[in-house]
């Protein structure tokens, strides 16, 4: 069952214009939120990070925030989804082709889908490689233009490892869809959440529990220098919560094996989702 | 009458399903031909740079090009088209939504619209303003990623401009949706056709038409503050053909008049196509 517009719909039924400027412009904002046990985690956050994004491309909500949530948490009611995702999207709406904004109502749509914890890649972690990050430079907002994220993504299974690290002129961003931290000496070191990354939901709740662990945190820039002589490394994201990334271009990071660090956050966030 | 995949059909029976990668990712290439006298005009150039875009993003075209031109040939004749444009686009096809490329079939899908030569306005000419290219680093890539084109597209039109002059630290690019040249002591001078700007039809026929007229044109970055000491300034795209640029920032370009080099190029222009 889908949410569209205001209706909960088969999927079969949702159908889109062919004048969506989704359709033709990517022209639209989106969330994926993370449900746990049949609730939405993090709510507020992913609420304030879409109402920003709208804001900023100027696409209007079609209903407050409230009422939103209300259809979501319907929407996953219908679905009797306990664990898994939300996604949504919102277009700036149907109108004949042409650039400058139209006057039309946003399209707004969201589905539900089941999806279990990553646990066992969570215990051993991943493979990344390091590519130069050509995105715009509003990583900050979260659009519905990611070809360059899907082609980043794309590439580094061709390359047979499981995600890229994004770096421009070797100053690490973050990876094809989730942040990215290492750890050196016991401190963990992120990008600043400015216009070159997306202000992801889980690094935030990760700078909180690094503060409620005591466990020092730096947003601040990093190299590839920095990522090479790393004690641990990891990706956090809605999906893919605390991910340790255990090789970057065919070298182990330290030992090759998770790190403490990186197992504290994991178990700090485990408790904090049950 | 649209082209959707192998069909004919109205536009109200082309419905797009959900999942089409087009309309959560972006994920697509196109094109917008120019149609003149019922036929499509330099064809060839923009079916060279759709296999192009097609090929760097790695999306298979759907049928081979000869094929897709008797099929575009045919809604041009069903859709009794003598002067406009027909776009088309293709995106890499419908599956659930992850980033990774899936098992599918891309969807085409292409319609008509009249659109008449903009002649009063090449007479006159337009008004620009000056703005930070953000675009990601495949500019010449012409895919539906196409927010940071329509947000500055809608800044010009919010400063009682008609179009945006983009530049990346100073160095000029291109416009909102179109090539930009200037003149300067009877030289045209425009950005060099790599990875920065889209590589536009109409700008190559200008090249030729320049070669022809025997007008000096240099394609090599030039900058803001070569552009405000220009004697000529005009953009080229496939519905705007050659335009002139009469202001920047509210400045007049020279005497504020289209110049001498801009109006042999356009007549130049109108005989081709005549």
């Amino acid at each position: 069952m889908y949410l569209y517009q205001n209706e909960f719909l088969p999927k079969e039924q949702v159908r889109i214009s062919p004048e969506d400027r989704g359709y033709y412009f990517g022209d639209g904002v989106y969330e994926v939120f993370r449900v746990y046990n049949g609730r939405i985690f993090e709510a507020e956050g992913h609420y304030r990070r879409l109402e920003k994004s709208a804001r900023d491309t100027r696409i209007a909500l079609p209903y407050p925030i409230p009422q939103l949530n209300e259809r979501l948490v319907e929407l996953i009611r219908l679905n009797e989804l306990d664990e898994g995702i939300v996604y949504m999207q919102m277009t700036r709406g149907e109108a004949p082709r042409s650039h400058p904004f139209p006057q039309a109502e946003p399209v707004l749509m969201a589905y539900c889908s089941p999806l279990a914890r990553p646990l066992q890649t969570m215990e051993k972690g991943i493979r990344a490689i390091t590519m130069d990050d050509i995105r715009w430079l509003r990583c900050d907002l979260k659009t519905l233009n990611l070809l360059p994220n899907v082609m980043a993504k794309q590439h580094a299974i061709d390359q047979g490892a499981d995600d890229v690290i994004l770096h421009r002129s070797g100053v690490v961003t973050e990876c094809s869809a989730s942040n990215f931290m290492i750890v050196k000496d016991g401190v963990v070191r992120t990008h600043p959440a400015n216009h070159l990354i997306l202000h992801g939901i889980t690094r935030d709740v990760v700078i909180r529990l690094a503060g409620q662990l005591s466990i020092a945190l730096q947003e601040e820039p990093f190299t590839l220098e920095d990522l090479h002589t790393a004690d641990e490394a990891f990706l956090t994201s809605t999906t893919q919560e605390v991910m340790p990334v255990i090789s970057v271009n065919g070298e182990p990071v330290s030992s090759g094996q998770p790190g403490p660090v990186t197992r504290k956050l994991q178990q700090a966030f485990q408790q904090l989702i049950s």
